[in-house]
């Protein structure tokens, strides 16, 4: 099962720079666990803002929720989950070009 | 250069369904086109609702508006255009599995 | 998998009173069929609106989607959905009074 | 009578871990006791957020506005209150089937 | 119960006077019947707008939806039910005053 | 001359308990007050929050403001002011049922 | 009692654009009767839109009401109503100028 | 050129009462002087609200954003700045009474 | 003085494409117009939507309204009026290069 | 690449002024630096507010988030960014006038 993520991301302006950056490491170290997963797909940065869209796949609802909630980063984002599925048309050209279906 | 698209496709009640469907038909068959010039990447269907994120690439942005206002299905829908770069993490996470980088 | 659904209805002010109700009709002898077929849960009308919650269940995301696009009003609905998954309390409670699960 | 309530809850970024997780069992201890006078029918959480949908059935206004108020969290939540009534699809479906009336 | 509803009325631009006429004079034939009911205790006009603040009385959710339903400017109608119960102040001073509770 | 006030309360969460007890006595003694003068006609509180309707009655816009301004709790207040006029429908009501005018 | 109204004005497209001229005459005379009542004693247009401010003074909130509704292109019109004081700086400045009070 | 503003002022409940007072002080010796100049024509408080609708002549952009810059409690205002024109039914009206145009 | 319009497009969908055509070619030929005249100094698109920026200069607010009302797509268009001035630093850049003061 | 910003600074209101100035001074700085870079073309206040709109070219999205991402006041800034493409009817007059295509 595919899900957007779209997160905007808004640290305290009284933290700490060092306590940011710390913050920010572990954050991508874990997202890095959580592809190493194939639970996150792929992140693109929204130009601009601290902010991003994300692909998910999980296999249970469950397990979606825990591993966005293990994100070190979690108490300080605003995030909209959207289920999706796959566009026949995106289908239909992966078939033609002999592609496994991509995420 | 990468850009998410949130499209909403709204069609007019009194559309007949023989005109929906033909629109619907040429659009797919539009779609398939931009799919083949590289320029429409990936369609995921939002579970529910007649509406889809999308991911693009395009040189510049007369090409990415040229393109998108070519769906024949255009002057029915609300567009949001989202200007993405890619992550460092997933950036990473493609370099340590050598794997090309991907969109 | 469940999904809370908030779904709010509008009819064309211009449709006839008999089309309304053979709307209506075919309307609930479908969600009719999806209860039976265990993919429609329970459906609660919202006091004063013609708009509803309801609770539904799927093993995939594209049996969703199409479940709900099968609904006969699903081009005058405004649909949104939520992924849902069971709270620790209620299960607890569930386990305490030795009930099964319950959705 | 029934009520579909949404509650989205926000605790202050400076409480202590160990106060949020006091308040966290308290609230869930409190949660409980509802559920067991028939107040707090079912709680759903609300997949990648701290909100959650629950569905309460209660005697009188007072009585409910009481029970939502008695919730340890309460001052850290922001709350739709949607007053409900029975679907008869769900009815004629219960009736069909020989089951009680379900919430 | 009680129950506070904020109701905005649109009629649409190409409805005729006569039956704008027709239809005001059902409104209000209906809504002294719903009075006479004691199920619509008082209704305030909303200066500069066609809309409202109405105050009902009804034992269960199921008469007030049905009552509220039974307009003939329902259609035409968006609503906002606010259910409500009497604040301990104004309660005191009924006492205070030997008066019976008022609505 | 009537007006409806909304009323919603956010009290800062820092504030210790004592303080707001206190405050909330001398908000319901200063309600008091504006009843015994006729200004603050009835009070209802929204079910699930800590919010309300309110009918006034002022002579003037001046003397409303000031008796507004005159909450303790004003500086806590988000507040919507609504001009009112009885509804000639509950008018004809009381004149029907030889009821003096209320409010 | 002074009222600040701002009023949007939407004309149907289909309107013929005779029909428009012709309201818009009634309009404006209409408007000049009311400023020659005193109800209306300033009306301002809002730059690059069909929308304006306009002060509006009434002894009572009905006749407030009566005379806002009594404009020809009230059926098209989004208005909102704010009940406004003087302020004690432009009354101050007054009086320091041997002013009468101005509107 | 004229303008109107909508001011919403939001004074932090942390400070003190008489921090607040000196700063109102300020804040309306202030617009004392903007009226002594001719900038700021009239102010109308909003009833219920700390807000204000206020009426602004200047002869440029710059002119106007300095002046509104210069108020105390600039920090603390949310504006919005509306450019207006007569309209010509009250220069009409002011024409026919033999009235010099107003602000 | 400048200006910054934001101006987005809707035409009605039943409208003919022919008239769609000529519509567009007379706001083309306008706005070029309006381009000799000074007023309109340039416009840009805005990606995926019928929707552009435009910074427009006029000497007298009574001057930019009649300019805007002047565009023969006025009646579909909704526009945002913002006064700008010049920033400090875009001024000292051009001092800096010896270039005359931009728009 | 043209791309339209406007950014909203929202200082916090605890921080001194000195510390306001310091970042102010630097902010400036940077802008001036920018523009010799030829990334920001142009800023232009808003009138009454502490917000901006501002041109930018940039030859990648990359770039384009690294410039935005340098200004010292981003961590109090809310940005929108918008894509741009030259409108036909600019480059028509540039091209006609014998201008260089300006930005």
């Amino acid at each position: 099962m595919l899900f957007m993520l779209r997160i905007d991301v808004t640290l305290p302006p009284e933290m700490a720079q060092a306590e940011k950056d710390r913050l920010r490491e572990r954050e991508n170290a874990r997202a890095l666990e959580l592809i190493g997963e194939g639970v996150l797909l792929r992140i693109w940065r929204i130009v601009g803002r601290v902010a991003n869209f994300s692909l998910w796949e999980a296999p249970t609802l469950e397990a979606l929720h825990d591993k966005i909630g293990s994100m070190p980063m979690f108490p300080y984002m605003k995030i909209d989950v959207t289920p999706l599925i796959n566009h026949p048309v995106t289908e239909a050209a992966d078939a033609r070009n002999g592609r496994p279906p991509r995420r």
